[in-house]
């Protein structure tokens, strides 16, 4: 079993950097934050003995070396970036917990015949820079490298730029691996396992996505002296198309769901018609023929919406994955450690996309998921117990090591 | 006649100064660029031998000598502050018509006897600091001076120490003036004198208005991990209350418009649904039975709202005016001045705010209007006409020499 305590003391060393406002973490992928967060994580991995490697889409991957190094290594971990107002477990959990592992064999003196690296995937969150997972999604072949590089944030910085300002572009060429396997845990991000008291969640599928992106443009103009039949408003539009994602989302619930989390009214004074919105419409479901379905609805329909009220509509892809089933294998190996260790368990389709579900693409794949208080995550009071956190890492260490084998 | 050329050229001079992205300008309230304009007019006014007062608002007063000095002055003006993306003409015409308007009487050598007084409003628009007309209201005795300069910025920087930093904030005490009469020129920002051909909007009455400030609190969680029944999504609330304000006002229309033209939304992420949104309703209409009982009527149904999305939310007036009826003499001042210079008119209701809509509350008072391009403002393509701007300046100065008695 691994060392509880040690770990649940890592999470709190971590959560100082980067504090958000009330409780959680704001520690954004690519900022100074950022860095800092690298390098105490860099610091903990030298002291148990890993050696670190950082490719050039500044994932880091810190290898403890196999009895037989010649062996395609197992992989394990997360993220450490933060939405704004994230928790501080979110990712954070998944990389520390494949730290532990290893200073749980460092302390029981366990040898594998493959080597095992923990890695910590860049940007995993895709609030700065969309879309989310955007490293491991170039690591997997999904994107191109350059036009990962080429991704701007709010104010027009681009992700290539930021990742060499805050020193962590590396050599490494990404991609330029072989996985033999790949484990992440997480926190559930839903309220399931904690409403049926299971420990464990047995990550079976993951949801697939859309993200898109909507610009309509409209004409500013007073609020006052402008006569109704003559605006052109763009805050009325982005209000109908909400209002459509949620019905679209409603009627395939709850094998779907939807909405809005980005929204810009331009120019943002009271007095003004908005000439112009930009929002993000966030599908996803277990099932692609819904999952498409819903994008071609909205496709669809929100023109119509546009038309009537006098707006021009542009409708862009800010991200897509689509639904994931897990490598049946480490999907047992899961299974089986969650038994062995006698944690109670169910299988779970994971709400969220995870790094897991584009090493999927290219890696027998598996995630291990542990409950969170009232499913909340991507807010700062995001919390779970030293338990929760314990169980999942116990079984994240027994499936690895059997999978890097004794 | 006054010159119009001379008056465009100086349009133009004062357009350089805080120019916007496509033409027009952002020379916001308080800002570097607005204390550089006031520089600007400044300098005019001593070149054309008026005397300048400033009290402690930062309104500025040019005064004209009058051959009996000891009558109450006629004023005349409006505001050189603009929009962010705001046009050249609003609030600037009427400023510099009436600087126009004395450069012309001393190339005539007219005197008067009542001294004139040329004025430039603080914070007209207020889209930095809300509310809008806020200087003049605190002149006219509807704010406390106190409140005034504790309203804040989206920035959180108040208005008191932003008026200090730029260097405008006067020794006069804000308010402590006798008006004899006060005359505002002002674009149109309606379509109806362009509409229907008319050099003259003779301006019989003012809107009243509501702004009230919603904010709306849900809480803050994964859009892809978060049930559906299980979320409180405040961009939802704010997209069904922007939907009641347009059918609340569309219920009224033409007495009434209705719109949202700030909103913010928090975390602003894609994959967080909304925790908070803060947004800004703006109701308008000449019948004060009519813009109370809109509020009304959101005050009651915008909680229903919320309610059955398991929101909280609180209203707040942001700003308010009622309906103005000008000063009948002024009225006649204007109508007969345009009859006299043969410039065909008819008589309007503003849709907007003015310093006027204020000023009246303490002296007698009158609008001059012309049109303006589409009806259209607070957009930087907001466009007038030379012969517009010299009709309106040409009404505006007969009105104000009439008044201050040749
Ligand atoms: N786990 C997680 O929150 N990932 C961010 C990408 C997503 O929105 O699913
Ligand atoms: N004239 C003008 O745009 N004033 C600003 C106040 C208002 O919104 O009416």
């Amino acid at each position: 079993k691994i060392n509880g305590d040690r770990l649940w003391d890592s999470l709190m060393e971590m959560a100082r950097i980067g504090p958000g406002i009330a409780g959680g973490n704001n520690r954004q992928t690519l900022t100074d934050e950022d860095s800092e967060g690298r390098h105490l994580f860099a610091r903990w991995c030298e002291d148990a003995g890993l050696s670190m490697s950082v490719d050039d889409m500044g994932n880091m991957f810190m290898r403890r070396q196999g009895s037989e190094p010649d062996l395609d290594p197992v992989y394990v971990g997360s993220h450490l970036d933060t939405q704004p107002t994230g928790g501080k477990y979110d990712g954070v959990l998944g990389v520390l917990s494949g730290l532990e592992l290893i200073r749980t064999m460092n302390d029981l003196g366990i040898k594998t015949r493959r080597p095992i690296v923990v890695t910590n995937w860049t940007n995993e969150e895709g609030t700065r820079f969309a879309p989310a997972m955007l490293a491991s999604g170039v690591f997997a072949g999904m994107h191109e490298r350059d036009w990962a590089y080429d991704r701007t944030d709010a104010k027009g910085k681009k992700f290539g730029d930021e990742l060499a300002r805050i020193g962590w572009k590396g050599d490494e060429p990404v991609g330029d691996r072989n996985i033999h396997a790949f484990f992440e845990l997480h926190i559930e991000q839903g309220p399931i396992l904690e409403a049926e008291g299971k420990d464990i969640g047995v990550v079976t599928h993951g949801q697939g996505l859309w993200w898109l992106q909507i610009t309509l443009t409209g004409k500013e103009s007073h609020t006052g002296s402008t006569p109704m039949p003559m605006r052109k408003n763009a805050g009325l539009g982005m209000a109908r198309i909400t209002e459509l994602v949620h019905t679209i989302a409603m009627s395939h619930q709850p094998m779907a769901v939807g909405a809005i989390g980005h929204a810009d009214v331009y120019p943002n004074s009271r007095n003004v018609i908005p000439g112009k919105t930009v929002f993000t419409v966030d599908f996803r479901s277990p099932d692609r023929e819904i999952l498409d379905g819903m994008k071609a609805r909205l496709e669809a329909e929100a023109p119509e919406i546009a038309k009537e009220l006098g707006l021009e509509i542009a409708i862009e892809v800010a991200g897509h994955f689509d639904p994931v089933t897990f490598d049946e294998k480490c999907v047992t190996a899961v299974r089986n450690a969650a038994d062995r260790l006698g944690y109670s368990h169910r299988d779970l389709i994971s709400g969220a996309g995870h790094d897991a579900c584009w090493i999927n693409r290219v890696a027998p794949t598996a995630m291990v998921m542990c409950p969170c208080v009232d499913g909340l995550s991507h807010n700062e009071a995001e919390d779970i117990s030293k338990e929760w956190a314990t169980a999942g890492a116990d079984v994240l260490f027994h499936a690895v090591v059997e999978t890097a084998e004794i």
